[in-house]
């Protein structure tokens, strides 16, 4: 396989080609995935989730420089219709996207998730894979945090960003009824804004609402607040962090923190441990997908279209009708 | 079966352990839902997503009593872990649900999202099915718009309501690089927030970007805000409303504009085609998730494991396990 290799040598060009077989779920991905598997493991993946609203573009763009100053490789894949990544926001942000191009050290790719039904956790974790074979060191992942996504992105990396920016109101609440529970660090973007203290302390109340803990000071990274939930269960303060990400403030708090965690999951164990069910994750997302996939080729158009036309005429429900068919295998 | 008998009968506490079957996929569930497909398909089923902070739930309750005032029946799913259907809200929101309880043409009920990974789709399908059979006229789908689950809820419903509010910026992005797509009706809620000209403007901007359409009035309803980009490819013009649904203004236009888009269906023969479409969708659904339990079921979880290790040290990849798997069935 050329391209893998050229892709494992780092090469930019058969990177995106391999992308786009990734996207497109490919054959020939599927034949290259072999090898790019064996070469992957090493990369550090990190999510970034959201809302719409809390500048979590910039603050992926602003963190990959962060890393980049390390002198870190930095892949970034935007799962988010409305990321500057994904060409789906307005020209300063795309204008400000162009601080990361030029740099051979970064990639970024944007994954369609429209249209792709059930299977976006699938292409990014295939995205993932090829840019962890391909040598990046950090895998940003940006996905906008709400139902269903979020949880699937925590089955995807081993560090999960929740941004939150002060003043969007009902947002605390989608915070403190879920996206609390897959955070690792918690970012309070755009901490210019006015309430940005009323935002601080609803995420702490959410926090201890929900976790029934004391706070403490975080020791190990420095917080712009200084506040930091426990999250008791596994032994890691959730630092609670300001950014004002477009101004370049608070960064390198984030990007420690990051570290933290990652060195935090390395000494505990936590680390394999999250690699294993990453990989039984993609493992299961392949699966639905390819005995779905396989009931189609092994149905013609015509037989397909009769078994639809008994569904529309209500003689059998889709429930019954899907059992049929896997009973019939 | 007397529990789907009571359902039929719109008997409130079998409707209540239907939908409990419905979310869990248990194995009744299956059952039950031959007989209550054959009973469905009369509901109108109306989705309403937007990003948190757009007070979508707010309008969700305000519309079902508009609904209400016309003597329809309405049932209120909500697949959002922020929802004060879900008690994910702060307090006053819920207070404020308190108006539609005590009213037997109002069945509310929300489904847990999280942890269901790519179940959402199928158990609130299930469940719009059980109130469909028992007879509720309105079926509401209240849904976080954002990524994928946007596209899944265009899949099962007849009517999409895309919710908007001022001042959230980057929004706008979001709607502009997607949900637009699946609009049928937007709606400007919290319209007394200063920058609400601002969002029309933007939202009619961009469905003119990505429509290339000239903008016309449109005269079937009432609208607050007077334009109305045209869905050329369908003929349906996409009316941008304002409301302020806290305070009870605008909400009737909405209610007719909904009522207005299912006599378009009705009339130009795209309610059958939607009903066909997603019938398909949940047979698919279905099918995918009745395969992978099938595989499970047939390995032990010695097997399992033994598969899981081999993965775990990189033997294989996930792609090609699970190859081997379809292919050894």
């Amino acid at each position: 396989m050329d391209l893998v290799q050229k892709a494992l040598n780092n090469d930019r060009l058969a990177i995106a080609k391999l992308l786009t077989l990734a996207e497109s779920q490919d054959a020939g991905f599927l034949h290259a995935s072999s090898i790019l598997f064996q070469h992957s493991g090493k990369g550090f993946r990190i999510g970034i989730t959201g809302a719409p609203g809390t500048g979590k573009s910039t603050l992926t763009a602003k963190l990959a420089l962060a890393f980049r100053a390390l002198d870190k490789t930095v892949a970034i894949i935007a799962v988010d219709p409305s990321s500057p990544f994904s060409g789906g926001a307005l020209l300063g942000d795309r204008i400000r996207m162009r601080e990361l191009s030029g740099d051979k050290g970064i990639f970024i790719r944007s994954m369609a998730s429209r249209g792709a039904l059930g299977g976006i956790a699938r292409t990014t974790a295939d995205a993932a894979m090829v840019f962890d074979a391909a040598g990046f060191d950090i895998i940003l992942i940006e996905t906008v945090g709400a139902g269903q996504s979020e949880v699937e992105i925590a089955a995807l990396v081993h560090t999960v960003l929740v941004v939150e920016s002060p003043g969007l109101g009902d947002e605390i609440q989608a915070i403190k009824a879920g996206i609390l529970e897959i955070a690792d660090i918690l970012v309070i973007n755009k901490a210019d804004l006015p309430g940005v203290l009323r935002t601080e302390n609803a995420l702490m109340s959410a926090f201890h609402t929900s976790k029934k803990h004391a706070f403490r000071h975080h020791s190990d990274v420095e917080t712009t607040g200084s506040h930091a939930p426990v999250k008791e269960d596994e032994g890691w303060q959730v630092p609670i962090l300001r950014t004002i990400a477009l101004s370049n403030e608070g960064l390198i708090p984030v990007r420690e923190a990051i570290l933290s965690h990652q060195t935090y999951l390395l000494e505990n164990g936590y680390w394999s441990e999250k690699e294993k069910q990453r990989l039984r994750f993609e493992f299961e997302e392949h699966l639905r997908e390819l005995f779905f996939q396989h009931w189609q080729q092994m149905h013609s158009e015509a037989e397909q279209a009769d078994l639809m036309r008994q569904l529309y005429e209500r003689k059998i429900s889709p429930q019954h009708l899907a059992l049929k068919q896997v009973e019939s295998e």
